[in-house]
């Protein structure tokens, strides 16, 4: 058995975050499939057992659980020493963009991708609301990627692995990457770190099942 | 001049927040209003000058600014030794529910307010999409409030301090606090903690003017 467990699926950028550190720091660790689409996040039992927030990822070792992924990010940043703050003030100055995305990149392109890759809504009303919002946070990243190769300092931090989350993935989310060249190359950087692999290779849960 | 210069209004819960921390701590403060509705934060210069990413609250002092009132609220933690962690996991315990906050309680029930309240929408299917996440997020916070004081620990910290942002508007929301005794409890006791106010009372801005 691998030292951690980390419950998540290929379809969550919210759990990419957390595989994507677990492969970059070297840690020992295997997947747990959720199946969300089935509804095991909602369910009594995830929530008394899992993540009481009914939602993945969780990190799992020893009978310790962690959920949010900016936690399990700070979690494995100081164990292992990598992608980590050398100051109080950077501690804080990641956690700025850590709540940037997930309340303003993430928690807008998560939803997004939903509504139009796997429930294929069309382009409703709220789909539309989703876009306007993500459109200025990609606007605020762009311009502070522009003439720098990370988010935080001179060397890529958990902010940048956060900031990955739904990036990944322009066609479904569907946003036109090409209009952001600061955002387009920071992505080619981070492919370059050893261990990096795409969404879809990291988790288990791609491709969906077709319906009947 | 006080030491620290809040950049906010009394419309924003997540601007109510470093408020009410500063309030809390016994700060030597002064609020410096953003004129939001008037485009203030969308313009370069507040851009350039504030906060790249176009938001409040800021905090300032001396030659620093601070934005995101999560990293506002930790430094705030740190400096005055109020509503803090007392160990790393308690610290990345108070994250989980930050994250929490930001993506999933403030993060739909501020822009739900501004549809609702200021915009006055009607229920549109972007304010019942907004409605139906937020209800998600307040069970699961009434649920972990049932049978606890605090959100995390056995005291009042600044997890606390960051959740009630929104949560004192229940009718500009659109909510019903009655459906959640936990919160509704906890609310209360936030209220008793010396040097609190309403959002509207601490910060200037409130009644917006009327439309000609």
């Amino acid at each position: 058995m691998a030292e951690y467990t980390l419950y998540g699926f290929a379809q969550s950028g919210n759990s990419y975050r957390a595989a994507l550190m677990l492969n970059l720091v070297g840690a020992d660790w295997e997947p747990r499939f959720v199946d969300f689409f089935a509804g095991e996040t909602r369910s009594a039992e995830y929530r008394e057992n899992v993540n009481e927030m009914g939602e993945a990822p969780v990190l799992a070792f020893g009978d310790t659980k962690i959920s949010q992924s900016g936690v399990i990010l700070d979690f494995l940043a100081e164990k292992f020493g990598k992608f980590r703050w050398e100051s109080e003030d950077e501690r804080r100055e990641i956690l700025r963009w850590l709540l940037f995305d997930n309340q303003k990149c993430a928690g807008y392109m998560g939803p997004l991708r939903f509504l139009r890759t796997i429930l294929k809504a069309g382009e409703t009303d709220v789909v539309q609301f989703l876009h306007g919002r993500m459109t200025q946070s990609q606007e605020v990243l762009d311009k502070h990627l522009t003439g720098r190769d990370w988010i935080v300092g001179n060397r890529p931090t958990i902010a940048d692995i956060s900031m990955t989350g739904y990036f990944y993935w322009p066609e479904e989310v569907g946003y036109d990457l090409a209009a952001y060249p600061g955002i387009a190359a920071w992505l080619d950087r981070v492919k370059t770190l050893p261990g990096w692999e795409h969404p879809y290779e990291i988790l288990p849960g791609h491709p969906l099942p077709e319906k009947a």
